[in-house]
């Protein structure tokens, strides 16, 4: 079940060489002009954009991860493209993370595991503050499942960072209960468990101790790039007894830094795409994509003795 | 703003007499037969016979609770049905609570606040793990918020009780959060703010001190009824210094007892219905939620002296 997610997860990271997934969190107002003039409707304009991302990212990452705020924003048109986007993705190979960061109880839960194994995930992200069944629902359809531990926003701390009487902070607890969660789920050739974690690129400070709290979890690791996560930060979130980046633990995940490529100096977003054509921006995507993949591999590589 | 949220709502309440929300959470397998043979799709059961539902109720109930799991689990058609539903309920003139318990940040939480006035919300539930900027894209777009604090199920205790260092637990430490937060969103003659908090009916031993700490919060309560919640659990919650059902603080939802009325009496509830004509149901709607109205309204009447 989840052990079957993980061990394609792996087999997929292995065949791209690079533990990097592609965060699809499509924006109006920052497509490409090309293809907003080309799209009747905001949902239809998305759409095209995504599909356009997965085919210059697909031969590059192993994974991508659907914004769901950024579809549902329009609807049931905007729903409907979602599905055709995830279906478009796993056509492509792609490993499907619906980041939808769900987090319900009973029956609830079961139907947005049923949601979410519809759209075609594979995984999904989810909030544990429900407690862990709100999580098990998820694994029963055989979803790998990504528990939000420690978020790379600013703002978290307040809820996460407060100590126990223990002295351990909230995430840490959190991510006790994951840990516990996972061991049902594990692939022991891996040492990998279906049930995973996200943790902040930002949060590198934390990152050691909490993967000595969580050895078999994957982390996917939002924060890179544009919000300011750099290699050095996910080097101390691996698995210290890794042999490459299959089984390094780490999904690493960037949205604009690569779906934005331009860079972003000051001049109007609008502005800087609009005489692009659509090879052009699809060009540049596939280029930041390469840069992290390489990044990335040179960080999760372990050095040679 | 979200002030003219708690305002409105205080009026449904006070028009209604009583604070009763219907939590619609409509399965396929519990609909009445008459309403699964009439419909072509599971997605066209649920839509009409939360239709029925909405209607039924509508006399009794100031507010209704959408599931949006029961919905999503049906895809982008079930969206759409979803969509209809929240249309209707307004056109009847219930307050629409979207208990879609979302939770991200930035772009994101920005697009849920969005999908949600699409949907036609006056209200969304959401989980205050990601911190406080996972709060406030609602209130900026003028949608009330109901934060989860103490939920109602059995498997939240491992992630909301334990004590932090000053000996409070993490769900009262998130009501710190909410009441602080709800500062700048209060509606001073009513002495409410648009920041809510759920809280388990289940939970009453821990009611009256959260009321302490959040004393112009709305509680929405589920947990009533199949549950095991009662009028004397929702009695602690209440603010001590109401004069009356408006400004009692508390929101009382229920789902099964009232939108599947037969008594569960262990018999397959496939049978339990079958023989139900459309009329039927809905009676057995209306009659439960005005059941469910005079227990709730006496129980939060003031005593007179």
């Amino acid at each position: 079940m989840p052990r079957v997610f993980i061990a394609r997860l792996a087999e997929a990271i292995a065949a791209k060489g690079s533990p990097v997934c592609v965060g699809l969190d499509p924006v109006l107002e920052r497509l490409p002009q090309a293809v907003r003039n080309a799209s009747g409707t905001p949902a239809a304009a998305i759409e095209s954009f995504s599909l356009g991302v997965l085919e210059a990212a697909a031969p590059v990452a192993p994974a991508v991860k659907i914004q769901s705020a950024c579809f549902e924003r329009y609807g049931s048109a905007g729903y409907a493209a979602m599905e055709r986007v995830a279906s478009r993705a796993r056509e492509l190979g792609l490993m499907v993370i619906y980041d939808a960061k769900r987090g319900d109880i009973g029956i609830s839960a079961r139907h947005y595991a049923e949601a979410a194994k519809n759209l075609g995930a594979d995984a999904i992200t989810a909030s544990p503050y429900l407690g862990p069944e709100t999580i098990e629902p998820y694994l029963e359809v055989a979803l790998g499942v990504f528990v939000l531990v420690r978020t790379s926003n600013p703002g978290s701390a307040p809820v996460q960072t407060p100590a126990l009487m223990d002295g351990r902070g909230v995430a840490h607890h959190i991510a006790r209960i994951v840990s516990r969660l996972g061991q049902d789920h594990r692939d022991d050739a891996l040492g990998l468990s279906g049930v995973g974690a996200v943790v902040g690129a930002t949060q590198s400070s934390e990152g050691a101790a909490l993967r000595a709290v969580m050895p078999d979890q994957v982390f996917l690791i939002p924060g890179f790039g544009a919000q300011g996560g750099t290699a050095d930060d996910i080097r101390a979130m691996l698995r210290p007894d890794r042999t490459g980046a299959a089984d390094a633990g780490v999904l690493v995940t960037a949205s604009r830094s690569i779906i934005y490529p331009n860079p972003d100096s000051g001049v109007e977003p609008k502005k800087q795409v609009q005489n692009e054509t659509a090879g052009d921006w699809q060009k540049a995507i596939a280029a930041a994509a390469e840069r992290m993949r390489d990044e990335i591999a040179a960080a999760v590589t372990p050095e040679r003795v």
